[in-house]
């Protein structure tokens, strides 16, 4: 690769963090092509040579933070065995993003506001929950092979549960960030989780039991 | 009150249902005055009359859905005496909302887009959320005091577990309806949820006693 191509490489990347970080700040609408150049000591010329318009900067920006996030928490949890502390780790990265930055907010409300108005980003979205839904399911078949956790749950509808708490606190967070308590919020919900998937089979099965068909029912109509 | 008065409250009322069906099928961009007058079989004159523009009217008609869903789970509420019944009417109520009309998906929706974007809209749904943590706490409380719940849980950080868990899988279902099991979910978390609240305190209610310290310490901070 010539001196010239890392450059480019180099900037592009700059570029990305520089605007999720306006992004961030003002909101996708209010940020205009100008105020980014402006930030990165770039001529508006210069920022269309690597994107070409705010949308593709966008994109790429959300796509590059997503693929950072999903690699952090691979790489981390690569290294922790055993699953309830995995689990607990997990939560802990998401509570540490959600208050140390304003990324991961913008990052969760244009999930949302994608839902109806963005559809290759709401793919891209929806693609990426559906890996990490599959990650933590895995975590959670891990625990059960190895009789630390209840093989009668359904792994994929316990994923489910752990992405929805996490992210419906966070978000009354964003919304309410002087009384909303995340971290005690998350740390009750990861507890009684792991309780839930750690205590013995109940007498009576059933309901869970109902969890496993459903999710059953669901997999074999989306297949 | 005259006829006349009458008829033009009956025809904000009606104004305000069919807007929301608009918004929640087109979007709140791609929903003009023009076409709310038309589905409401209205001259745009008319609907002038009654809102200043589409953001007044948006502004009611959430109002309005806001308030009809607390009404309903209040009223449906009072005539459940035992709390844990009552904290699974409330998923159970949620649930059926979600998936049997798009209009709480737009509300959903709206709340997050609101966060960044429309400070007053933002203001009302905070307002709307904190009442909702406020009516399940004292739920929680009831339990609590009758002592089928644990005493040594705060009771706040339960709501606000309790609102994020459904929030959370509402807004993954919407993303994903074909894959997310919206029913199955619930169903699972309300389980954990009462099973967390229910149990015997263990031996060792150290870390219940943080969230409670820490409840408190956010409670003074925010008062």
């Amino acid at each position: 690769m010539s001196a010239e191509r890392v450059a480019r490489g180099d900037a592009r990347r700059d570029l990305m963090d520089i605007a999720i970080d306006c992004f961030a700040r003002y909101g996708f609408q209010a940020t205009s092509i100008d105020r980014i150049a402006k930030a990165a000591g770039l001529t508006k010329g210069a920022l269309y040579y690597h994107f070409k318009d705010k949308e593709a900067l966008l994109f790429a920006a959300v796509t590059k933070r997503l693929s950072q996030f999903e690699r952090r928490v691979v790489t981390d949890l690569a290294a922790v065995p055993d699953p309830a502390t995995a689990l607990r780790e997990v939560a802990r990265v998401c509570l540490d993003h959600a208050t140390k930055s304003n990324h991961r907010r913008m990052i969760v409300t244009l999930m949302v506001e994608a839902i109806d108005t963005n559809p290759r980003l709401a793919a891209e979205f929806r693609a990426m929950m559906h890996r990490f839904r599959m990650f933590l399911k895995r975590i959670v078949q891990r625990g059960q092979d190895s009789g630390q956790f209840r093989a009668d749950i359904a792994a994929g509808v316990a994923a489910e549960v752990f992405t929805g708490a996490i992210m419906g606190a966070e978000i009354q967070y964003y919304q309410d960030p002087r009384t909303f308590n995340l971290a005690a919020t998350i740390t009750a919900f990861i507890e009684q989780f792991i309780n839930w998937l750690s205590a013995p089979a109940p007498g009576s099965p059933r309901p869970l039991r109902a969890h496993r068909a459903a999710e059953q029912r669901s997999r074999r109509k989306s297949s």
